[in-house]
């Protein structure tokens, strides 16, 4: 069949819309004209809302991974002590990167598949004066769980230490108050929610992290955020950056603001609840509970051995692309991703090909169908 | 006029194809898929005839710069002695990243505008025997210096330190002989001569480079090497990939590829002859002697005040772009960049805008247009 058809349900890179895509394909420019230096701060003015926050946003040219190495790099000298709250592959990042900058890395961490618990957090703190800062993964997306970032920050707001949130895999699918959450800093990227491509990474910096920033000695150059700072006082960046991305996230931005942060919110939690129903309907257990169900991302721990050749059989024989387990659960799990351009109709056809695979014609889209019509209210 | 008919004429980024931009505006994939596995690979393996080398090569989701950083990061340890050989902004950026990561640097600083002498490096390493690696630059784009990397590595050939070579600006425009040369690293970046759009970087690297890897402990993570070359042995990355640069950068290969790289050197060989003598025939000082001259940036330097003013007439009134000076430069040369995908023609216009914006109606061309008729040997 067309290999440029296959359904892209894997947790990011998530498909690009046609605009978006037509966007970023636009004629090349001088990152240090006029032009371009307007439509890049115009797009770094329109992530505040999306980021929920008055804080200054930085775009990198680089994976997620570069903001959260950026973070960690501006803001943790050597022997920092800090507290990573990690259930699972993204929270662990968090911890190989701050004991990559030589931090004294605390790690709270939680059975992969549950949430963290706010309270926990914050007697840790109360335990271990010394944190400096927490960081926290909003939706791990190797389990599929939504972690509390509301209840954290209110936990451990009254702790002089930093709140550090990756939030790849949820800004502008789920909702995330930055500020009225007390979040120092969020790290995302554009190839999830944002529905670009990836190879730009985002950073928002309260003012207490850019004082602290200025008391760190970790070596860094590439991601030193003091001088992305200096050079957007210009609407510049130090180094030439992605433009064709620039030129596609603005369209993007088109379309998330065209629909609404609301909406997209609902839309994600309405792909969510038919995605659980069907894969329950077909009696494969889910990994995470309702509780901390992602909006983006579900994974789903069937009690068949060959789980890879599941995944592969579903892309070559039926045109969907899933993603297997990471880190322990390889092998395990499967995950289905359905964030940014993505519909009720596509999880439909998502677990059309599932149930088809299995034999089992009809049931997950029929109770999937039937979550959906309930929320359209038709 | 149309804002998407500016001749860029800056030393990068570069005009990208038609064809390049379209398949950059490919749909998106699994980046852990096979096909874009074997894409990936298929890329890498078509750059080492464009880097002259059968060294791995590496392809980072970042600026040129981020692979300058990749190569110090794993490359030198805190305390080596290092010594860069600089005679303008880009060398003074090596020696910027080292000083980043607490090296001890040892410059050996050239006037800007000229050429690096191979025996001064050797010398000075016979006089520093302590000397772990050479940072070199091979087009110095801020003052339109080629350097003679061949020569310094004939020079430094037998001292055991690291050969390591900035090509963002040459490679792929201007022979650059990797393993006939000794270079342990080199760096690169899609922008420029690849003609693909910013956001990729590329780092190819020695045995014996990989070999100094293991033993090196400066902070890293996203730009850790080790890690790319372990995933690599599986053809992934080990963060989510700029897909779409790959996509573009594959069919910038079919281009390079048709052309052919002896083909392409002479033609940049040809743009820049060009451009010199149509600048000299307007009696306009250039910055650099024929013997540094760069095939791919020449730098003028007017005796009139308001160079910038100069630059922003041409973009505004005449529909070129030019760049300004950089550093210690600044408001004192401008910049006509000629890589990539760039012709005679596209010479002829800017010559053509430089002329009229002085008065000197017909004079620059006319002196590039006789260049021209004899290479052709019309």
């Amino acid at each position: 069949m067309f290999s440029d058809r296959k359904q892209l349900r894997i947790p990011g890179p998530t498909p690009v819309p046609h605009k978006v895509l037509a966007a970023g394909a636009g004629p090349m420019a001088n990152h240090r004209g006029p032009d371009f230096k307007s439509q890049l701060a115009n797009i770094l003015e329109r992530l505040k809302p999306v980021f929920q926050t008055e804080n200054t946003i930085i775009g990198l040219t680089g994976s997620g991974t570069s903001a959260m190495e950026a973070a960690v790099a501006n803001l943790i000298n050597p022997n920092d002590s800090v507290l990573v709250l990690s259930g699972g592959v993204f929270g662990d990042r968090w911890a190989q990167i701050c004991r990559a900058f030589q931090a004294d890395v605390h790690v709270l961490e939680y059975p992969w598949g549950e949430g963290i618990a706010p309270e926990a957090a914050a007697d840790y703190l109360r335990r271990h004066s010394h944190i400096k800062a927490v960081f926290a993964t909003h939706n791990e997306s190797s389990t599929g769980v939504l972690n509390d970032i509301a209840g954290i920050g209110a936990a451990i707001a009254d702790f002089d230490c930093l709140y550090i949130v990756d939030a790849v895999s949820s800004l502008g699918g789920v909702d995330l108050k930055t500020d009225e959450w007390g979040i120092d800093v969020v790290c995302t990227a554009s190839q999830k929610c944002l529905m670009a491509p990836p190879g730009l990474a985002f950073i928002s910096i309260s003012n207490r992290a850019k004082e602290r920033m200025k008391a760190v000695s970790s070596p860094r150059f590439y991601l030193d955020l003091q001088s992305y700072l200096e050079m957007l006082e210009r609407s510049e960046t130090p180094y030439t950056p992605n433009i064709s991305h620039f030129y596609a996230l603005e369209e993007a931005l088109n379309i998330i603001e065209a629909e609404g942060l609301e909406q997209i919110f609902s839309r994600h939690l309405l792909m969510r609840d038919m995605v659980r129903a069907g894969i329950s309907a077909l009696g494969l257990p889910l990994l995470v509970a309702d509780q901390w169900a992602s909006p983006t991302v579900t994974a789903v721990k069937p009690d068949f051995d060959d789980v890879s050749g599941f995944v592969a059989s579903l892309r070559d024989d039926f045109g969907v692309e899933l993603a297997g387990g990471q880190g322990r659960l390889a092998g395990r799990v499967f995950r289905i991703g359905h964030m940014g351009y993505a519909t009720p109709l596509d999880m439909l056809t998502t677990l059309a090909a599932i149930e088809t695979k299995l034999g089992r014609f009809g049931q997950a889209t029929a109770a999937a169908e039937q979550v959906w019509l309930q929320t359209v209210g038709g």
